[in-house]
């Protein structure tokens, strides 16, 4: 089925692409897979000689009182999107409480506040955007809140109260919250159901286990995308993450080696970034919990500077957080927060985080400087040069 | 006179600021400097425990007839800025011809083109913003000609025009220009009158020699700022550029060492960044023409992308070119032209340079992805897969 070396794959060159067609088992032993015909139900085994798996995620749902009732919206593919939107013309709902305060629920309520909607905010933890830390989360939570987004922090959820079979309100550890319509942003979990039933073992937070080369366990089998987990380069530790950019490359490694050639994921850093209204949000590296968690001494500055020169228009305010290993210096983790221009800078930080750099070597990086694109002091370079001082 | 810990300089703290007093002259045996008071044209001498050079940098003028005319103006500090804008104000020329196409000349085509002035620029090398490889300065004399700047490149100054003590035109090899005003933007050397009468060894294109900690080679005398030599982190060679950023660390390097601290310039990559209108355009690391010079084996790739997600309002088009080692493969230059949001990448590649990463390296960072931010490859990823292909 697969061609096994680069010149099978151009001798081949057509995909047999089968929409409706849906795997239903694996045989790993037999190399074959249970396929099923989706307009005919009928049932078919298909043999492999590499097989990918390329599941992705599917959103965490809560499970409280009411979770199926209608009105409840997530946005995990192009489809459940364009439904919501449809949703929103043709109902107009005035009102919206988002459940969870990530990077979805977080762009839902901008695409909510533009619409002029009354938005809500619920999320059990005492902080937005949990990928940043909690020092830096409070800038995003202040700007959603100057926005008129009504945040519900440190609250869980209990219910969703139900009328005729749809949701108008949210019941929270503290409060009930009426509304015309529920937004689930809680996350992603790997889709690996098939790779489970099939024996394919498991690992980081439930995704499929893969070596550098995007191979499973099991002889054949390979993973990549959100179904799959990579490897952190600062832990050399599995790590899941479900980002485009992660699952792109899982797919080129995992192809080259599947057509016969020989790559290796090159593993994350864990960079991510945001844009929620006009304010920018990154983060790279490892955040002051990831860094408890293991342990690891770490010291810390945050500053607060300006995007472009002080003077030039357009020029705003940004805020840089970065982490250090205690004793050697090196660059662990960086966070942003600011006005336009800000959030970019991230990429300075996961090329040095990648390349090993001190935190004094980063302050002494000949980056670029203009009025249009940054203060003479690059504000990594302010924070980079403060946080030098306090390794010992 | 000077502080010689950091804490003689927190006791004193008050520093002498004496306006309208130059130093004329430096006797370095006696460690001592001649000081003229420019209002009472009074002479003293004045003792230095240590002495910094920081006269800057002076104008290139070209000597060719006419060039003492009125008319002519450059804008190589604030107060010349300052007398050239209410020149502007008062006399509301039509039209400008600029000489020279680095930084200066272009930023300044586009402040008179804002005031719907009609510019000409001339050059005697056949591109403008010679830092650039011929292929990426293309993209910028495109988008200075669809403004409506007329370009005459590969055209030498031979005289200017006079009548009446003004000028009135601008001789080239090829033409004569008719104008109102003259802007010369030939670029800078070091002002190193005083260094080179007190016999301090100067070094590359003039400019005092200093060591790591930006001391001359005479006692006592320290140089920092664009009258100062730098060095190349990728060649290890004295380089001599004229930028804020650079001066800025020179002078902390030297501040730090004069005040009995123990600091070292960290060198420049030749990073540089500007906005040309709309355009946005930088530049770290070697290029061709450099490269060439030193006989070095290198190869290159230049990719077309854009800024962010192709279909995200406000995505423009972006140039990259990217130079590494034909045989190492390790970084050695890159170049942008783009829209918004282009230049400011070079700081990645400024950092990729300074830890000597492999374009294949460059190729597998965790690059922040999100629409409004990045194409889901950004184009630095592409240029240096692309790079990374072309090495052996």
């Amino acid at each position: 089925m697969v061609a096994r070396t680069p010149e099978e794959f151009r001798a081949k060159q057509q995909i047999d692409v089968r929409t409706f067609h849906e795997v239903i088992g694996i045989e790993t032993r037999e190399r074959r897979v249970r396929v099923v015909d989706r307009k005919t139900q009928n049932e078919a085994w298909e043999a492999y000689d590499e097989l990918l798996m390329a599941t992705g995620a599917v959103p965490l749902r809560p499970s409280v009182p009411g979770a199926d009732a209608s009105g409840i919206y997530g946005v995990h593919t192009l489809e459940s999107g364009i439904r919501l939107r449809k949703v929103l013309d043709a109902q107009q709902p005035r009102s919206a409480v988002i459940v969870g305060g990530g990077y979805i629920g977080l762009e839902m309520a901008e695409a909510f506040l533009l619409r002029g909607m009354r938005v809500s905010l619920v999320d059990k933890a005492p902080q937005v955007m949990g990928t940043l830390d909690q020092d830096m989360a409070r800038h995003v939570a202040r700007a959603l809140t100057d926005r008129g987004v009504h945040l519900y922090l440190d609250e869980a959820l209990e219910a969703f109260a139900v009328r005729n079979g749809r949701v108008h309100a949210v019941i929270t550890s503290q409060r009930t919250l009426e509304t015309d319509l529920v937004l689930l942003g809680m996350g992603v979990a790997p889709n690996t159901q098939l790779a489970k039933e099939a024996g394919i073992p498991l690992g980081e937070r439930g995704a499929v286990r893969v070596d550098r080369r995007m191979a499973t366990e099991v002889e054949g089998v390979w993973a990549a995308g959100d179904c799959a987990e990579s490897f952190h380069r600062l832990t050399g530790q599995p790590f899941y993450v479900a980002l485009g950019t992660v699952a792109n490359r899982h797919g080129r490694v995992a192809g080259t080696n599947m057509a016969g050639g020989d790559a290796r994921f090159s593993g994350v850093v864990g960079t991510a970034v945001t844009r929620i209204c006009s304010l920018e949000v990154a983060r790279t590296g490892l955040q002051t919990r990831e860094l408890e968690g293991l342990g690891r001494p770490f010291v810390s500055q945050t500053i607060e500077s300006h995007t472009r020169a002080a003077y030039f228009p357009g020029s705003g305010t940004i805020h840089v957080k970065m982490l250090a290993d205690a004793a050697t210096g090196v660059v662990l983790g960086a966070q942003i927060v600011g006005q336009e221009g800000a959030a970019k800078r991230i990429d300075v930080m996961a090329t040095a985080i990648s390349a090993e750099l001190t935190a004094r070597q980063v302050s002494e990086l000949d980056l670029a400087y203009a009025p249009p694109f940054s203060p003479l002091w690059d504000p990594l370079i302010i924070a980079a040069r403060l946080l030098a001082k306090k390794i010992q």
